[in-house]
């Protein structure tokens, strides 16, 4: 019998902050494998890690660090000329803090996914995507970083014996180089829900990428969720968490 | 043979944050068995704790959670009227950060000290005792919190059956019924170093406290540290963390 | 002929935070004379308050500074022990920004809202309140403070010459002393629109307030405001700035 | 009668935080004639920037707005890609702030001066040179920018007749091309007092500068800029704030 065909859904969740909500989590973690929750340096506070965690594990859902620079006025989203070594600390930091409140939730940080600016940077800067990875394996050199990849982050992630798995955006355009389209331009987000959901199935049976990224704070977001999840499982594709 | 007479010497540590020192950190580690390392929410940030870290496993001292309202602004001198939920939460977040990254130093968390205005809180505010020993012992119910025993506090532990150490402060006046003097009344803080060490001396035989806090941040904290470190080995009294 | 009956009516507006949203001020700022315009210590930062500013001056509203503990995770409402000259200095700064970027968008700030805890603080904390009216008073003896007036408020403004505005809350239930019944207690939240509207009118038409403040940030906000607004004007009372 | 030769001497002042102190602010502030006083965004609170206003003119010395990044953790060291729009309107908020607070202490904001990452930013980022003088423009037209001239930021002041204010760091080693040595390199730093003071009278000599920057935050910055000023008064030079 043929293994079961299969992917990961993944979500950025958990990313209220104090008196401040943002996407509709309730809606979005029966939908998801795996939830990125924010650690307090984009989003995220202590109380709204804790109950991220709990409603991953009445879920079932696994739990990804979703690291950032510290920016909480421009939530993570302006790239920032760091020293590797601070943020090295800094990633360290929220990977410990997100497992330890995950721990009494009963469950555990199952991978590591840097957030907005950094998430894009460490595609191409070696010094912190060596950074980031480095904290990662300090922490647990099992733990597997999910991420676009790239040269900076490929070639330091194998050389170092990291794992590493790869994402695919069922809602954003990509370049022909594996890039995405940046928000602004002409293709960069596309809005067809049809056309979304055959692309979430074509990327689940390329086998090239481990994990389908949906996006959780945008309208429509839970919809579009829902009928990626429909279709998926149409075809024959299983959600559960990558390997 | 007499069991050998001991008794553990704790400084708060690593408060500095960012480009801003605070304290000698460096001439304090050696003289200390025990450092109260803050969490990043009044001082610390990543890079701090974890080079505090490793300077305690560099000298063989302990690490505690020197856990904290939220406050960097105010350093944490500022009582808050915060929901029990919440603060519990948020020193779950400071602890698990901390122990992560004492992990990757070579250590763990043996100890949590509420600091500042939580310390004096929780000796009489049941619902706020009971928030930081409820985070504790989520996370760890073996873990002892140190600090200054009020009715609150130790009740709730003696209730829940979570360990708790008692602090004196060597340069600090007490009031008959065990509390400090306040800051800015007559008597509140010692100054005659003779008379400190003695204290000292006298708080360790007396078998009443688990630990001695000398302060880490004031002009001539080093000096105080060391005589009375001095006049404890004079006394035939070790230093070394409380069990 | 005799004087048109009227009445202020104001809002907490401009609470948003970065990526952050709340409320909905487009909807809200149509509908009221004042808005209290946060200044970044609960809520705000300059994109937003500049972004408020232009938006109060397009629709011929008066602003006011919403100023506050330092609490952006806790949203100003928990209650803080602060030194009076550090609670002075904050709201000075929160006060002094927002003036000059409301200069900028062709307005200037015409009275102050303390918010959350230190709005109930200074109620009875004479320290406190002494604090906030010595800040203002400094930055200009002819602004008016908005808010609950209490004995230590009142008193402190009264021998200082400092105006005092009384704003009665549409949706709250009070106590027969002003006091309003704390949150979570019977009553504390009417819920009948009905009811609040013809309220709003019983208020306005009292002559003992001065402002009428109706809530921007909850599920019904805007329909609630939209009646008290139409009720007034039924009733032959005008929506307009306190003089 | 030939015109006394002068030159203004500018420090890095006012960024202690909280707790933390940064710098001997007691002996800079009687050796400058401009201070430069952090707003709260890399350095800097209402009590600090109070006290440094008040210190300002106490000894007759001018305040500067040390404009920064939204970055304390980072003392805003680190460049960010930052919306020029949300850049223009932190800009604002720091300058309203602090000019709001140097009213109430008797003085006004004589000139802007971006810090740290910002301030080498615009030297070459037309986007945020732009964003800044835009901010400064919309606040007082006729307020100069102090800085390193660049390009980016020299072309956009001239085009909108903003005034512009040239300085040289005394202790700073320059390239051919008018830019700093980066710090690291070889001749980053000088470290001879004899050598940095006669820089600096060659400096007031040249008529190329309008101030003479002295750091205030280093081991030996006090001695520096004590021994700048003894060196000026032996050159005929006089001390005083640019025009």
């Amino acid at each position: 019998m043929a293994p079961e065909a299969a992917i990961d859904l993944n979500s950025d969740l958990g990313e209220s902050f104090g008196s401040w909500t943002m996407g509709d989590d309730a809606a979005m973690f029966p939908l998801v494998s795996s939830a990125n929750i924010a650690c307090g340096y984009h989003a995220g506070d202590g109380t709204t890690m804790l109950a991220s965690c709990r409603r991953a594990v009445q879920h079932g859902v696994r739990v990804g660090a979703h690291v950032s620079y510290r920016d909480l006025a421009g939530f993570g989203r302006r790239a920032m000329e760091i020293e590797p070594a601070e943020l090295a600390a800094d990633v360290l930091y929220q990977l410990a803090a997100l497992d330890g409140i995950a721990r009494v939730a009963g469950t555990r940080v199952a991978y590591v996914k840097p957030h907005g600016a950094l998430y894009n940077r460490i595609v191409h800067d070696r010094a912190q995507a060596a950074a980031v990875l480095g904290a990662v394996r300090a922490f647990d050199p099992s733990l597997p970083v999910l991420g676009l990849p790239g040269p900076a982050v490929l070639e330091l992630a194998a050389e170092a014996g990291q794992p590493v798995r790869r994402e695919a955006f069922v809602d954003r355009g990509y370049r022909p180089d594996g890039t995405l389209i940046p928000r602004g331009e002409a293709g960069a987000l596309l809005s067809d829900l049809d056309q979304i959901a055959g692309r979430a199935v074509g990327f689940a049976r390329s086998g090239r990428v481990d994990s389908l990224c949906v996006h959780g704070d945008t309208p429509g977001a839970v919809a579009m969720a829902a009928l990626v999840r429909e279709r998926l499982a149409a075809a024959g594709i299983a959600v559960r968490p990558f390997a």
